[in-house]
């Protein structure tokens, strides 16, 4: 990375829904990314990972089994590793994510949306 | 975390200069700290650790040897590890920093800035 990112801007031209695009990795080890966001993803879960989230803009609420939260932007959470959630937006929804570089965005679920990395690696 | 946290809300709640919180851990090998910061740090570097920064509020300055950059809100850059680098802020500035644990803000520099785990753990 030789200049910063901004993740409004990068998010502005994403042009897929639900398919992340690494913008950043730390450590070898984790890769930051953003998405944009429509509808539903599924029902899944990590096993082994936490998974972060920051909205960039719009509203993302993520379903668990014993709540639903919502983002606004600018809104932190962490879904704990091996807790089934479904991300949501009614609204188009830019989202950062943070992971580790083996976490499967769709987790234990493979459907349409899931992505691989090569696809999340390509530049925007 | 039981609710998402407002990064905008929570650093407006900090109030000391270049004393990170920890608001978030991830896989029990990452934290997510905010910080309001103003004037310069010092000039240090992580020997082992890649350190991403995103801005939430204000402009924040990284030098480096080779190099200046420049980072308004919602701008994310990675200071690669070994990297000299000393974060300046003319005017207050709140940042997310998302390093390893045992990451050191000051990284092999202590001075009066240097904050210990333990302080950077308090509730907010």
């Amino acid at each position: 990375m030789t200049q910063p990112l901004n993740l409004k801007e990068m998010s502005a031209k994403l042009d897929e829904l639900w398919s992340p695009r690494i913008v950043g990795e730390l450590d070898n080890a984790y890769y930051a990314k953003i998405a944009k966001v429509k509808g539903e993803l599924a029902w899944h879960s990590h096993d082994d990972e936490d998974e972060l989230f920051i909205v960039i803009e719009g509203h993302l609420k993520i379903e668990m089994k014993d709540k639903t939260v919502e983002l606004s932007p600018g809104d932190l959470y962490i879904v704990p590793k091996g807790v089934l959630h479904n991300p949501i937006a009614e609204e188009a929804c830019s989202v950062l994510i943070f992971e580790k570089k083996e976490t499967r965005h769709t987790g234990n679920v493979e459907n349409e949306k899931t992505r691989s990395i090569e696809k999340q690696l390509r530049p925007i």
